[in-house]
């Protein structure tokens, strides 16, 4: 059986594991272990009865609870099915320019939203240890060019400083940043661009409801950026794109202020944990992270080590594969809870020493 | 305010009847009045726990489940997030053709799909009466154009037999038909081209399970067609379009018989009620129609019964504004329960003869 394209496939996991999907010990799919929020679960719940009619095609409450998140106004905000298909849709934008300039390795559905509209590829190795972007890019001009790029980024979990990226915005056309994991930084932390969006026509920022609040099952996205973009992808995109269902539950998450505070008390101590535990395993070298996953440098070949703890261990690491700058030497692993953390680190260690 | 673009927008229609969108009779949508079946109620709930997984990418169970309902391969079948996200796809497959026939009036977001990919548009206007396709197309080469019609046609309530279709697929280089209510019809007199997919690679058939099963909220269609046609579309759009508990709901409600054979025992006779009750108030004609829904030719301002019933009788009719072809004489209504239907038929009479 082949391995899916794309990570988080638990169907191949468990069929090579030889045990149902739910009894994976899932490290694969960077999503936070402490949700899905109770408060998201009672709001669908809530809806059950709803689902006879029609989404408001306008998602006025979404857009209201979420422009009250942001501080900014409801019309700079667009809600998607994911922020997946948002991507998607700013892939069409992108390749309306000449080239869009990729941090390499990337996330790999951008290279297949940029291929769906037969956008222009240019890429730009990230070095995993100068991370400064003028390092990345060569001078010259770029106005006809876009950038996409991930911050924090995925698979590194390198954070860019919000004055990193702001000198691109005056050299690129379009500027994207895919901010899917800039929630896991604590307010005084985050280097998000949304507060500086109303300044700049040329810059989308796409987020995801699904990462921090673990639903990804739910779809649930939104891209921020000037109104007349969004008016123009709200053409090129159904009518309904996301389900009563996904709406309530955004609405409730964006209000749950204790979950939130709970994951940013929760992630660092334990991110410090995972990191330490693979740091002292001999042929293991983590990368410092500002997100919820890490990558980690492997002196054995990470396929080779995912299938035996698949195996033996029933513990699904996520390869890097398909990213072809990292290959077998590589692997990422999410942030989970304490004693999962340590099953993992029990397990990588049994696996790697034999 | 302004009235909404397209239909079913409770919200504006509460407004004006001055009470909560839950306090609206709707006929305005359409809708059955006999579900949410409880099968994907329960289905949904079932799923609220693995909401912390992503969906399987492949749709595996869903596609399994259609390809058993409607004895087909699964390959031959791509699931989508409503009908509407299947309609933006054909839109972007049917403006790579010189042009694309429409027989008129159209659905609006038809209008929308095709816009959003610069599709050209040939308009072929319906005669109500005579509904012989050979009478719609003039003769001629239209190998290199595309055709998108839906049957039963909306909102004429029309259907089309499968042979009159079949000519045009060897006239035309492909032809989208949008099923969506064809599901209404029972087995022995549905006319549905999925039993003759497999022959013919430039056909792809639309349908939609959110209008027989009383799902709108939650977003669930399929395409099936040719599965190269398929694989392509797949790239054109996210990996996870349709949300795990829509996926659900929908491998419940296909097996749900009961609910299928409630549905068919219910429209006939509940329709012919409509139908007589319709045509005995003078000023009124309704259209005979094979759907859940039906079009009536009015002598009386079609927006002004629609404010009256809004203010005066909380009921609301889906005007027909958004069809140039129709215009202010026409309105909409879906058939509900004998007794809502009543409740409209008392209202129609008093504010018509006020």
């Amino acid at each position: 059986m082949q391995q899916p394209a794309h990570g988080g496939n638990l169907a191949w996991a468990a069929a090579l594991a030889g045990c149902p999907p739910s009894a994976i010990l899932d490290f694969s799919a960077s999503i936070s272990p402490l949700g899905p929020p109770k408060s998201a679960i009672a709001a669908i719940e809530s809806q059950l009865s709803h689902l006879k009619n029609y989404p408001d095609p306008d998602y006025r409450e979404l857009r209201l609870a979420l422009s009250h998140f942001h501080q900014l106004p409801p019309e700079w905000i667009l809600p998607g099915n994911g922020s997946a298909e948002l991507l998607s849709l700013a892939g069409r934008e992108l390749a309306q320019l000449a080239a869009t300039a990729l941090i390499t390795p990337a996330f790999g559905d951008y290279y297949r939203a940029l291929a769906a509209y037969h956008a222009e590829v240019l890429e730009f190795p990230l070095s995993l240890v100068m991370t400064d972007l003028s390092w990345i890019f060569d001078k010259g001009q770029r106005t006809k060019d876009g950038l996409l790029l991930n911050n924090p980024h995925n698979p590194s979990g390198i954070l860019f400083s919000r004055e990193a990226i702001l000198p691109y915005l005056k050299e690129f056309a379009l500027v994207v940043v895919d901010e899917a994991f800039m929630d896991f930084l604590p307010p005084e932390e985050e280097q998000s661009l949304i507060q500086v969006v109303q300044e700049y026509p040329n810059l989308v920022i796409l987020r995801s409801l699904t990462k921090f609040y673990s639903l990804p099952g739910l779809r649930l996205g939104y891209a921020i950026a000037h109104p007349e973009c969004l008016r123009r992808w709200q053409l090129w995109r159904n009518p309904w794109p996301v389900n009563t269902l996904a709406a309530a539950a955004a609405v409730a998450v964006l209000q749950d202020k204790e979950f939130q505070e709970q994951t940013w008390a929760w992630l660092p101590p334990t991110r410090d944990q995972l990191f330490g535990g693979l740091a002292s395993i001999p042929g293991l070298q983590p990368l410092q992270s500002a997100a919820n996953f890490l990558l980690v440098e492997s002196q054995q070949s990470s396929s080779q080590l995912q299938q035996k703890l698949l195996k033996h261990h029933q513990i699904f690491i996520r390869d890097c594969l398909s990213f072809p700058e990292l290959g077998d030497r590589y692997f990422r692993v999410a942030v989970r809870s304490w004693s999962d953390n340590q099953r993992l680190l029990e397990a990588l260690s049994l696996v790697i020493s034999h």
